[in-house]
């Protein structure tokens, strides 16, 4: 059974970005380092995001707000308006950073484009994502970008539905297992995790190493092979 | 040439939304009175949303960020950690209060879904919207949600593409002229403007009042009895 769709994640698949958010983080416990330690911190930080996440959703904007509440609340209201403009500036700088494709992953898109439809599946902020498309200079490869609140098995079968023969001729590739793999495989679709150095920790899962639709790569370059040897 | 298809914005034309904005900028400018006045207060958060339009494109999260960055700017740093907490409480209740549709929206829905395939097209944040329409219940009557980083003649035209027979067999109704009636009318479809109390600054335009496929109503209610006359 060909695959014909490929669905794409993007934040760490495509480009870098939790190593920035990582980069914030420190920057975070810096700054807050007179209130408390860096475990403490990141502990903190980490339930506000959860505590968030049904308000919020996912995305630098929820992010940085919820930094600025926890920098609120570790302090007991003690931390000065200098240090939350730091925390604003550091929000922002994730917004503005520039993109930066991960290695090898501009000659895969353009290989992969040649013979498959493209879809790009991202989580997050609508407005966020697609400046970084359109800042990847990737977006040419694309047959559809698809921001979504959820990535479960029903949205991929909607998805690949949608732009195609459905969810038995598409393959997602992502760098995470619960998100891009294990929804991809429920809905009937290939998977290919691609894992990126660091993973949010609300995202950890284990890979299901022995699904038959399943393969794991150590980069986007090798997803054309792996697509070669279903067909 | 009838109508098929009734394109349908969100925020202010199905439920308020702006009236609940308008009571946080009035929280806002409480909070800040010791730095400065209500219209000081008013033009610098203007000018500070659109200074980071581009940065964090429409919502309430965004608009969050910039009244706390207008805070910082126009108390010169000298703004309390506990005002500054208000001022997160305000943005997190726009995101958290409850959705109230207007007046006859439900009925008008109930109607209008019977013969027409319904598409609601709205900018913001994904997460939000999405959150409001389940909130409102009145996600049954639609066949889709476009979540769109812009309102242009070239989003109407490929969303009215794909939902059915196009542009032409379209109606898009909504508060705005600048984001649903302007656009929707060089796309080709029909556009009816439901004015709301309040627009916002950066939306205000002139109706197309002499424009043949341009209809101002007074309510949601009136659209049904308007279609019937097209076809």
């Amino acid at each position: 059974m060909s695959v014909r769709i490929v669905g794409l994640d993007a934040d760490d698949t495509l480009w870098h970005n939790e190593s920035i958010f990582r980069l914030t983080h420190e920057r975070f416990n810096e700054l807050l380092a007179p209130f408390a330690d860096p475990e403490t911190l990141e502990a903190r930080l980490a339930e506000t995001e959860r505590r968030n996440l049904g308000v919020f959703g996912y995305g630098a904007k929820g992010f940085t707000l919820s930094m600025l509440e926890t920098a609120l609340e570790v302090s007991e209201r003690r931390v000065s308006a200098g240090v939350l403009a730091e925390i604003l500036a550091a929000g922002r700088e994730i917004l503005t950073h520039p993109v930066e494709p991960l290695p090898g992953v501009r000659e895969a898109l353009e290989q992969l484009a040649a013979d498959h439809r493209m879809v790009l599946i991202t989580k997050g902020d609508l407005f966020h994502q697609e400046t970084k498309l359109a800042a990847s200079g990737l977006g040419q490869y694309f047959s559809g970008v698809e921001i979504v609140s959820e990535k479960s098995a029903e949205t991929y079968r909607n998805i690949f539905k949608r732009y195609g023969e459905g969810a038995e001729h598409a393959v997602m590739a992502g760098n995470s297992v619960r998100s891009d793999v294990l929804p991809a495989l429920e809905a009937g679709s290939y998977a290919a995790l691609i894992p990126y150095p660091f993973v949010w920790v609300n995202e950890a899962a284990d890979a299901p190493v022995a699904h038959p639709r399943f393969k794991e790569l150590h980069s986007l370059a090798q997803l054309p092979a792996w697509l070669a040897e279903i067909r």
